[in-house]
C-alpha cells in the first residue's frame, strides 16, 4: 500500500515537472480564431520553429515576434488614441496657453471642432503632439497618460480605450510567449504613451516596447534630483522605413514573425520575411464595419494600400476581422 | 527493496525541482570578490529586494540592472577597443580611400602613428568612427566586427579583447540574473559594435544592449531585398547625460542597481540612486597598475573625476580592482 502511495507521489511529481507541456498541446491555443489561412499559418510556423532537430528549428533567444499597436493590437478608429489624448490635453492645458484661442489647430480643438483641426494636416497635428507631449518630465507625462486612460471613453464603444484591444491578438501574444517567443511592440506611436498601459493589456514589459520618441533632456532639478525632461524636438519616428530601423536599434535581431495592419508596417513585414529560414508576416485587415470598422486603401488613418498589394504578391496572410475572428474585444468573450 | 527505490526516485525528482535553490544559497555567489564594502553592498541589496513581504521587496519584472561596458565590464586601456577596431579598419579600407594618404588623422593612422592621430582630438576621432562605421549594412558591419575580434590582440595582454572581460563582473551579472534581475549594458560605445560579441561574453542578449548609434537607412537593395544601411550621421550618443535618456527610451524603467567606472556614468548612477526604495550605484575604480591599469582623475580614457567626488558625497561604493578582486580576467581563474 505504501509502495503504491510512493509510486503515485512519484508520478504526480513527474507530472508537475513535465505534465503541463503535453496538456497544453491538446487545447486550442487560439480559441477566438476561426480555422482559416492565418490561424493555420501561425500554428504551422510555431510548430516548425519549435521542433527540436527539425530543419526550421529556431533557438529560444532568437524567437522574436513584433507587433504594430494601432489597428493591429487595438482599435485605431475613428482616430488614433494618442490623438484623442492630445486633443484632450489641449483642453486641459489651454488656461496656460491663451494664444491657443486664436491659433489653429488649437482654436478648433478648443471649440470641439476636430474636422477643422484636421485641415491643419500633418504639420498641424505634429504641432499639437509637440505642445502636449513636452514641457514635463517623462514620469509626469506617464502619470498624465495613466490618469487619462482611466477616464477617457471611445466615442462609439463608450469604453476605456485599453478595453478595445483585440482578443484574438492577445491570444497570439500568449501563444507565442508560451512557445518561447519574446514579444515586442513596434509602433509608430509614442513609446512614452504606450508604456503606462500596454504592459498590463498585452503582457509586454516596457523594455519590449519600441516606438517614436521626442528628444529627452537630462537635468538636475530641485534638490539636485535628476529629471528626464521631454522637449518638443523629434528623436526618432518609428514608422514605415523607421520600423526595421527601430527593430535593428532596439532589438538587434530580425523578427521571425511580424503583425501589422497598414502601409506603415510594410517595411517591417518586408524586413521580417526577408530573413533566412521560416518567417511570417501578416496583415490584420479591417473589413468588419459591424463589429469594428472597415477601411483599407483610402483611409486617412491606418491606410492599407501598398501593403495590400505587397501581401498579395508575397503571400502574406490577410487576417479578416470579419471571418477569422470569433470575437473582436475581450469583453465579448463569454 | 522496490519501495526504497521508489522513495529514492521520488526524493531525487523532488531534489531536481527544489534542490538547486537551497544548494545555491550556501555557496559564495561572488567567489572572485574579497569580502569588503562593495561585495557586502551588492549581496545586501539583492537580499533586500528579493525578500518577499519585506519592506524593500521589488517584483521580478522591475529588477533592472545596468552596466557600463568600457572599463566596467572589460578593459578600456590603453585605448577604447572600438577605437582599435576603427584604426584597423582604416588600414583595411585605405585602398578604397587614396585621399587618406594626405588627410589627417587617417595619414598618421596609416603610418601606425596613433600619437599624432590622437592630436586630431575628438573631432578627428569622430571622423575616423564615421568613415569606418558607415557605408555598409548593419549585418555587414557586424560580420566585420566578428571577424576582427577573432584576430585582434590587446597590445599588452596579447589576448583577444573579449577575453579581457572582468571575471568578478561576470559573476555579478550571473548573480543578479539568478535573483530575477534583467541585466542591460548601457554603454557610450556603438550598439552595433557590441552586439556581435557581448552576448556570448556576458550572457546579455542583443535586445538588452543599449549604446550609441548612427542613423540607419532602410533601403530595398538588389532583388528588392531589404537592407539596413549605416550612414555617417549620429542618431544618439549614449554617454554622460545620454545614459539615463537611453535607459528611459530603451528600457523605460529606472534601474535598481547600476555599475560604471567613469564620469560618463555619473548621470546613470545619479538617475539610478534617485529612485525610490533601495537602490545602489557603484564605481569600478582602476587602481591596479600591476594586474590591469591605474587611472582616474587625469586619464584621457575613462576619466573618473567628478564621479569620484560624487561617489564620496553619495556613499556609492568604490570597487577597488586591487583589493576587492581576487582575479581580474576569466583566464586567471584556476
Amino acid at each position: 500500500m505504501r509502495m503504491f502511495l510512493m509510486l503515485r507521489l512519484f508520478l504526480v511529481s513527474l507530472f508537475i515537472v513535465f505534465g503541463t507541456v503535453s496538456a497544453k498541446a491538446q487545447t486550442d491555443p487560439l480559441p477566438s480564431w476561426n480555422d482559416g489561412v492565418p490561424k493555420k499559418a501561425i500554428i504551422e510556423l510555431v510548430g516548425r520553429v519549435t521542433k527540436e532537430g527539425g530543419p526550421d528549428f529556431v533557438p529560444v533567444p532568437e524567437r522574436i515576434a513584433t507587433f504594430d499597436n494601432d489597428g493591429t493590437l487595438w482599435c485605431e478608429q475613428p482616430f488614433y488614441v494618442q490623438m484623442a489624448f492630445a486633443f484632450d490635453r489641449v483642453k486641459v492645458m489651454a488656461p496656460q496657453h491663451p494664444e491657443w484661442k486664436t491659433k489653429q489647430p488649437f482654436k478648433a480643438l478648443l471649440q470641439g471642432d476636430v474636422k477643422t483641426a484636421a485641415t491643419a494636416g500633418e504639420k498641424g497635428l505634429l504641432a499639437v503632439i509637440a505642445a502636449t507631449h513636452s514641457g514635463m518630465t517623462v514620469s509626469q507625462f506617464e502619470q498624465e497618460v495613466r490618469d487619462w486612460i482611466k477616464v477617457a471613453r471611445h466615442p462609439r464603444f463608450k469604453r476605456p480605450y485599453n478595453e478595445l484591444i483585440y482578443q484574438p491578438m492577445v491570444e497570439v501574444l500568449n501563444y507565442l510567449r508560451a512557445n518561447g517567443f519574446k514579444t515586442f511592440i513596434v509602433s509608430g506611436g509614442g513609446v512614452d504613451f504606450m508604456r503606462p498601459w500596454a504592459p498590463a493589456s498585452y503582457g509586454i514589459p516596457p523594455e519590449q516596447i519600441v516606438g517614436s520618441s521626442g528628444v529627452i533632456e537630462f537635468r538636475l532639478g530641485k534638490n539636485g534630483k535628476p529629471e528626464l525632461f521631454k522637449t518638443p524636438k523629434v528623436q526618432f519616428i518609428d514608422d514605415g522605413p523607421g520600423k526595421p530601423v527601430g527593430i535593428s536599434m532596439s532589438i538587434g535581431r530580425q523578427p521571425i514573425i511580424a503583425f501589422g495592419n497598414s502601409d506603415g508596417d510594410l517595411q517591417m513585414l518586408q524586413y521580417t520575411t526577408a530573413g533566412s529560414g521560416v518567417r511570417l508576416g501578416l496583415y490584420v485587415h479591417h473589413d468588419d464595419a459591424e463589429r469594428e470598422y472597415a477601411y483599407d486603401r483610402k483611409s486617412q488613418i491606418g491606410r492599407l494600400d501598398k501593403g495590400l498589394d505587397a501581401a498579395a504578391k508575397n503571400g502574406w496572410p490577410l487576417i479578416s476581422m470579419k471571418s477569422d475572428w470569433k470575437v473582436i474585444f475581450p469583453f465579448e468573450v463569454k
